[in-house]
């Protein structure tokens, strides 16, 4: 789910007041968890990506939007290191002078290779067709793991800000074939994490995210922030979209332990501090400290 | 989910063959069903709708919009004769010069109406914006309800075939503001049903969805077939789409007893049987006999 949107997230929240002990989690994380009988869960996300927002259908293969789409909901079951269930995609087809089968089926497969490799099935979707660009709708499910579902809101003051991997550039073509940290964040939540979420829209909007709904400030440490090679630049780590990598924090010694029994490719980075108070800032290399702003991609701001 | 397009769905469920014993309903029925530890499961569907396919944004009212897209996946929950439990949706918004709030939130009065009105919260979503028409995807979880899910594949020789309310000529009006039959779906099932689906593609074409996924033929009386005020002619009422009424067969015993204790405002016609072979055919009124044949909107076959 879009991370962004805040005001009316809230609107929407406040309007469809959901029953905590059924809903324990609800609209404004990465998944909404719904309790079932017998002490069970399941959680759910669902996105929306669209042609010429989310990939180019002239850029990018058919496989690599149908993985993509299937990535970004994987995605979330990570941000809340929970495991992948199931899916259902509901698709809009633009209608083509040799029909839709062959858009179909080249989509098909690269949502079939996604759902294999995180082990996550395609059990059902909708197929429509019109005279307009390409739209993918994926709902996924997933079930919690050894943890409680971690959610964005649970930052406590002295925690350390972290990171999975490099950030920015994405668009350079990350974005088509990043990996979802399923495995990563499930090894995370067990070593004690207080909240996560997955880079989605930018550190510098996702962290602000965090803060907000954590009633936290944080100070980031520029130098220490993993940019990226096609990133280029520090602007471009704090503020490109895409990234699909972790961002979590938790107690310094527990962040210890983590790092010294990692077991996987991709790195971990320790960025700044959750503080009290509530604003986010970043300081330079010269130590001059700044307010660190959302700035990545907001949907309903680039209207 | 859409009920046409069957080569391809047979293509995709045989694609992504499913563990029989997580996923009892896969790809193909108007829900697919999920076990869970414990004996629980959920079931999950997912519709897209399209401006200038399923509605039209200069007829319609976004409050209108939002019900139908909650009340077509509704519908879905009612043809599997299951409890809707929540959902998700995700939606693609026509930029505008006046921001998008104005839109988002009439949307979301008509899509709280329906989750209100069949207690089926929203719990989720995504929010994306494009310079191209308004698409809207829900997806919904249900739970099981006194009787197992009624699947389409299920059908005996010898059932009545039978359908709730009135057919066709649904684009009057019916369309935006349908009621799905899930209570009566319920009582339906709970009566000793065979099969069941609702109505999306018409009459014509998805009694050949019952017949072909149950390897049975079909009987139906023209005169019997209950032709909607909006419809006009039996041509109408066997091919127009989106009726979203629900398609059953039956024990003909069990029929007469669910009809004498029927509580419910819409009416129950009985329409034909289920017979052996695999053909439906159609008796008009002059004891002439034809083929039933699919002719209710196609999605794939439209292009």
């Amino acid at each position: 789910m879009s991370s962004g949107e805040t005001e009316l997230v809230r609107y929407f929240a406040a309007k469809g007041k959901l029953n905590a002990v059924r809903f324990p989690i609800g609209i404004g994380d990465d998944m909404a968890q719904i309790k079932l009988p017998k002490g069970n869960s399941v959680l759910i996300t669902t996105d929306m990506l669209l042609d010429g927002v989310h990939f180019d259908t002239r850029k990018a293969t058919l496989e690599q939007i149908g993985y993509k789409s299937m990535a970004a909901s994987l995605s979330d079951c990570a941000a809340m290191a929970t495991i992948p269930l199931a899916a259902v995609v509901s698709v809009a087809l633009p209608r083509q002078p040799r029909g839709l089968k062959p858009t179909l089926l080249k989509l098909h497969r690269g949502i079939l290779a996604a759902a294999k490799k995180y082990n996550c099935p395609l059990i059902g979707g909708d197929m429509t067709s019109w005279n307009k660009p390409l739209a993918v709708s994926v709902a996924m499910l997933s079930t919690v793991g050894k943890t409680k579902p971690v959610k964005r809101s649970t930052a406590k003051t002295g925690d350390v800000i972290c990171v999975t991997g490099t950030l920015g550039g994405s668009l350079a073509g990350k974005h088509l074939s990043f990996e979802p940290r399923i495995k990563e964040a499930l090894a995370i939540a067990e070593a004690g994490v207080n909240s996560m979420m997955d880079i989605s829209d930018g550190l510098s909007t996702d962290l602000n995210h965090i803060c907000r709904l954590s009633k936290k400030g944080a100070i980031v440490e520029a130098d220490k922030i993993p940019v990226s090679r096609n990133a280029g630049n520090l602007n471009n780590a704090l503020n490109d979209g895409e990234d699909f990598e972790l961002l979590f924090t938790m107690p310094q010694k527990k962040f210890e332990r983590l790092k010294k029994h990692w077991r996987f490719k991709v790195k971990l980075t320790a960025i700044g501090k959750i503080i009290g108070g509530h604003s986010v800032k970043i300081e330079m290399a010269d130590g001059k400290v700044f307010d660190l702003l959302p700035k990545g991609y907001d949907h309903l701001r680039s209207s």
